[in-house]
């Protein structure tokens, strides 16, 4: 919880995103003495120029429309430079890139955002789904204007391993049990877990990557992550297993993929992340035959905004109130 | 319930189908009175040539193997030959086609096969997820070697109108349930359905084509379904909406569906049957940038044909049994 407030608490927000949610956010924070910052990176207070050294804020918003402008340099330097941030709410899943564990080891919470979770869980149930059924085939038949019947893989009883069950793991597991599909989640909790049949830790799901059909990569990207994916890992799958990373690209050893999928085991790969991106040109994951990969876009959901929206709000009202937030980062997931 | 039997009950097996079961068929029914037709039509009882006139079965099967044999046309003959014919266990799932209504007529009962629903549920979840997400642009982006972030349309949310709510439309809601998709299930029983959200009938559900993003026909074909989708249902969807059609090729007007995507309402239709099969050379369908077809083949699942041979297992076992059938036909749903 946080404490109730002494003096009128600091928000700065990027003006595009204000603009937009600016009478959702009056409404939740009626109290809220707001700063805005705009596309220049120029400092306003209830319309008029302000400086950097006027300004205390205790809380920042970091949205879509921030990442996309040059400006986010400037906030996060501003974030950095302040001593008594309390909060950060960001639209961002993944905390392992900028500055996210500098502002964390300062002691400042962090709220982060599972309005992707849906997105990607659609995302890989139809990349996976496509590759099974290999709607690309029926698509060159209908264009060839070839008639022919042919089966088709089923996902029904097949097995899945879904590495790191987060709010992201949860949601495919959800829509992967209505198909019948058999779930081992990895986790460092052992909680019970009722979208899961199994769960297993990093330490111990050995046995279980060579019983899987279908290994998804849904975890933070950290010490115990990194490159877990390696030549060992990907001997030890079915060869027409299929492999999904939606998480990190440095989760994979790439050439180790490379030297497995040539080999044929496994069968498939579906990527979104890469350790580069953008994947660069001359890269030889765009024509290896047994690769789905997209930019890095499993997040990009009609709904996505919506829901990103919702949550902000939502955690913007528990912060006013001194409640407990949605959300909150655990720092030792990304140390 | 049948009857307890005088005699041994007769069964006519094609061989083949015999030959891959005949260990779990003698475990379920060891008494059964076993006749053989082979591919070249020649009837066998343990071993030796019959006659037609020498045989009087009581129970007959259709497995796929005799339906990709010419011989299959013998067998039905010989079926409506028969009398004393009580029971037909058959692998097909609609039953408009075939001599099976004229058997229906005549007071045989027949219990037909549901181990597609699963296979098509799964078919049409990945033809509407890769229709909302147009995987196929992904996929033409990557040979391009094109690196282009952009959103993509999530079924979170969406409401679909399942018309016909058998075990194909129970598949296919149990699976979008998954997806937080709203389900409004059209069939002519109003009791309640944990599947679906909202159960209508034919004549009541106008309302809900106005308002359905996903329309999937899996519904049989007889008097109140053919032509279904005609101009007036058509010009009721959503301009967004995706047309399913799993069924049969009749429920659909084909000439007012092409009007209909011409003028953009609905805007995709995934279509495996049609009027005529296989679709004709000239057909406008191939082409058509606002379908997506295939071969009748959205129930060719790999594990179709292990489900469909448990079901007759089961059903054998219960037959010799004197017990209730699994999927006994009601003949009102074929007239």
């Amino acid at each position: 919880m946080f404490e109730l407030h002494q003096h009128k608490l600091q928000a700065l927000y990027f003006k595009p995103s204000y603009e937009r949610l600016k009478d959702r956010i009056k409404k939740a924070a009626p109290d809220l003495d707001i700063y805005l910052i705009d596309e220049d990176g120029q400092l306003t207070h209830e319309g008029s120029r302000v400086t950097r050294k006027q300004i205390h804020p205790d809380y920042f918003w970091v949205h879509s429309e921030l990442l996309k402008s040059p400006v986010f340099k400037d906030y996060f330097a501003l974030m950095q430079e302040c001593h008594n941030v309390k909060w950060l709410h960001t639209i961002n899943t993944g905390l392992d890139k900028g500055p996210y564990l500098d502002l964390l080891k300062t002691g400042v919470r962090i709220s982060n955002n599972h309005s992707q979770a849906i997105a990607i869980a659609e995302y890989i149930m139809a990349q996976v789904l496509s590759c099974f059924q290999n709607l690309t085939d029926f698509s060159d038949k209908q264009k060839q204007g070839v008639w022919k019947y042919r089966p088709f893989r089923e996902i029904y009883h097949t097995r899945w391993l879904i590495i790191g069950f987060g709010n992201i793991g949860q949601q495919v597991a959800r829509r992967a049990k209505g198909f019948g599909v058999d779930i081992t989640a990895v986790r460092r909790s052992k909680k019970h877990e009722k979208l899961a049949d199994h769960v297993l830790s990093l330490d111990t799901m050995d046995d279980a990557i060579g019983q899987a059909d279908v290994v998804v990569l849904a975890c933070a990207s950290n010490q115990a992550t990194r490159n877990l994916v390696d030549a060992k890992f990907l001997a030890q799958m079915k060869d027409n297993a299929v492999l999904v990373n939606v998480a990190r690209g440095d989760l994979v050893v790439e050439d180790d993929l490379r030297q497995a999928l040539d080999a044929g085991r496994p069968g498939h790969a579906i990527l979104d992340v890469f350790v580069d991106e953008p994947l660069p040109e001359d890269s030889w994951i765009w024509n290896h035959p047994a690769i789905s990969m997209t930019p890095h876009c499993s997040n990009a959901g009609s709904g996505m905004r919506q829901r990103s929206d919702d949550l902000f709000i939502e955690n913007l009202n528990r912060m006013v109130n001194g409640q407990l937030l949605v959300n909150e980062v655990d720092k030792t997931d990304i140390v």
